[in-house]
């Protein structure tokens, strides 16, 4: 096992001797975000600029190295944090942080890839603007991450996804080139879409430095509206209702289940669940207004009474005014955090068409039924986007860690193979990285597979980008 | 030169002997739409399914023979003819149009490339909702060529470019092997983005055979303003004023010069144009509104009181009726037809950030004007976009001829190069093709031309997939 002593010099003379850590604890960038995985790094180097990340880049390829880069480490595939060999560099881009430019008659933002997501939230918001992409790591994750992993979150119904955001990339190739993409158009048909062809690839394929992004207007006023729904067909119907009703002013439709929001009922007691006891799902809707909250307010209501009058709705309730509105989001965003109180749980981040979500629930609830009697199933996501967070908690009286032990292959493999049959996605919205590895080759066609081999191979024959993450070559 | 009698008996046993054309009269299929370019096809085979497209692209690749995939065959940068050398296959997805599946409450449709635009369109329309890729040809052009140039057109303000519109695809790879990427799915990141690297591809990478695309709500109205602008700048300060007011609502924002407007007002005396004698600009608005005329209508005289006291519009009507709206856009589409009746001009489809516009507009104009005194500038199109269709017009009474034999060149280089300058494309929304080969090459950087060409080599190695389009390799 080589110490590449040579090369640690080499980057120390590109970012700076106290950019290039070595020793000491680096759990912070070798522990992956939900403590699944812990690597060892050859050194973790922290560039300032573009052209040290490049520099850095053909340092490490002249050595036969690989990179592993990185942002905030949030990523919840382990596709950020290095392997064991302690043979690879870890290039962190948290100081490449700066909002280059903003850009208003165009609706742009330029932006380092090391920018914390809500940073770039805040500048948007200074200077007039909204930047939509939202989510829970928004506080820590970085853009660059985002568009690495091409982010969802809360408001991809109206929005779309980081990828759908995006306008131009800056990034420093395989080979240590730079490539300029900063490109603040809307339209440009000259060539292949390289810009999509990084985004989403987790590193895999060059190193994300900069993007040019989309702003929006600011709505005038973003109101919350939670409705008992007495199935999830129901729910679905609710959501063409809302399109039909809402237009572009839908930004948020979110689906949890009855036991979803009893565990947040009765672990966090201070949360006060509305409607939940009396009904199997309840749906969380945002309207998001360009015009007033009057306006809002109407279209809201002539919405939620047309639902009532089609039965798709049995109550509802409108927030009166922000705190009760940011007390919704946060009954749903408590989920996750409920579950764990209540203990260990296999996570499952699916998608399938929005019109066939009722029928995999249904199908797929029986099969985990039938197969471990007694499991609970923890059901909430994005219904807007067909994206549900279908989680399975252990029986109620039974021993988790057993539980997770005896049943956890098992239920991946029927979860996700009843989602294949739906023709659905094993991983909507947290990407692949090294812990979806062996699902994307079961489950992902030969050809496909076969063509994203012969670009990686292209574009990094050396196999020195984040190898071993999202494609095995 | 072979005439391939074993290829075209494979060929005929295929897609049936009727469907596999070589003789005769093949001018609809080999000479381009704007009639800059005449090739000769070894044949032209007409395939009925996804199946008969593997079997051709199989059988082809073993002959080494060549295939230009096409369909309407009403592309600007002839990307879809055969090359003159009678040695190409023509592939023509035309009877290829059914639409495959409505999907209502996942707000998809599944159709197959060959399906004309507008037959698409009214499938949407029937079902109650929009599908909203709009462009000039949409009589005669077909979604697969729509998705192989990333096609733009009239509503991309709001809606994206084909591209945006695009869920999932279903291709023949250049080995003749099928990949079903139909996903109706809105959230999937599972791998590197192979839906976005076939579109706007131009056929060189593979047979794109069928799409999954999103529809959208119906709006209850849309309608249409024509406002009078002093500036170009003013129409941006404009733009920036609708985003504002509509939010979403805003589906057009077209600007036309006032030598543009006046040639349709000359020759198309029936046309009555507003408003134009007195302003350099027009502007055009289009407002769709989920709720109802008279929301739209309040929306729209609040937005242009506002403009009216900012100083940016001087004048402005607003569409009475549906009669009036079509004539509005009337005027706008036939600013094509009225530069034809004036004699033949240099057209550039050039995009740059719309923050720019103003300034690349009175920068290029004084080159032009400079190095050829008394030339004419036509100066229209997708504002909203930062793309416009910046064409060059002979002087008044010199010979059109003898114009663009001296000076074609000269004005491209220099409207290119200034596009160059100010970040901007050369081609926003037409593509690539043939005609703008050079382009690439000279206005692309090395380093984005070094990974399409690995691009191109890794997927299609024996290059045969429309050769000597977008990229040379």
């Amino acid at each position: 096992m080589s110490k590449h002593p040579e090369l640690l010099e080499t980057l120390r003379q590109i970012a700076g001797p106290g950019q290039v850590l070595s020793e000491g604890d680096l759990t912070a960038w070798e522990l992956d975000w939900r403590k699944r995985s812990r690597g060892k790094a050859l050194a973790v180097v922290r560039p300032a600029t573009t052209a040290e990340v490049a520099a850095i880049v053909k340092a490490c390829a002249a050595a036969g190295v690989s990179i592993v880069t990185q942002g905030g480490n949030t990523g919840l595939a382990v596709g950020s944090t290095p392997d064991d060999s302690g043979q690879q560099v870890v290039l962190s881009l948290q100081r490449m942080n700066a909002v280059r430019q903003i850009d208003a008659a165009n609706l742009t933002v330029t932006v380092e890839a090391g920018c914390i997501l809500q940073t770039l939230q805040e500048a948007a918001d200074k200077a007039g603007f909204l930047f939509p992409l939202s989510l829970a790591a928004e506080g820590s994750c970085t853009i660059g991450g985002n568009l690495a992993t091409n982010a969802g979150g809360t408001q991809v119904v109206r929005y779309g996804n980081a990828r759908d955001l995006c306008l131009g990339l800056e990034v420093v190739t395989a080979q240590g080139d730079i490539w300029n993409g900063l490109s603040g158009l809307r339209k440009d048909n000259t060539g292949y879409d390289l810009r999509d062809l990084f985004i989403g690839s987790e590193g895999t394929l060059g190193v994300i430095t900069a993007a040019t992004l989309k702003l929006y207007p600011q709505p005038a006023v973003q109101l919350t509206a939670w409705a008992a729904v007495p199935s999830m067909q129901d729910a679905v119907n609710l959501l063409a209702l809302a399109h039909q009703h809402l237009g572009a002013g839908l930004t948020g439709f979110e689906v949890m289940g009855q036991f979803a929001l009893s565990l947040v009922a009765k672990n966090f007691r201070q949360l006060r669940v509305p409607l939940y006891e009396e009904t199997p799902f309840c749906v969380l809707l945002e309207n998001s207004d360009p015009e007033s909250e009057t306006h809002a307010r109407e279209q809201f209501e002539r919405l939620l009474e047309t639902a009532l009058d089609k039965g798709c709705v049995t109550d509802a309730v409108v927030a009166e005014n922000l705190a009760q509105a940011h007390q919704l989001w946060h009954i749903r965003e408590s989920i996750p955090l409920a579950q764990a109180e209540e203990g260990l749980n296999i996570k499952h981040d699916i998608s399938v068409a929005v019109s066939r979500i009722p029928e995999f629930v249904e199908v797929t609830d029986a099969l985990l039924v039938q197969a471990i009697p007694g499991v609970r199933l923890v059901n909430f996501g994005h219904l807007g986007d067909g994206n549900l967070h279908y989680n399975v908690q252990a029986p109620a009286d039974g021993d988790a860690q057993a539980f997770l032990r005896e049943h956890e292959d098992t239920v991946n493999s029927l979860v996700y193979d009843s989602v294949a049959r739906f023709g659905g996605s094993f991983s909507a919205e947290h990407g692949v990285g090294s812990l979806k590895l062996d699902k994307l080759e079961h489950y992902k066609s030969p050809v496909a597979l076969g063509m994203m081999r012969a670009i990686k191979t292209a574009l990094d024959p050396q196999n020195l980008m984040n190898p071993g993450r999202v494609i095995r070559v």
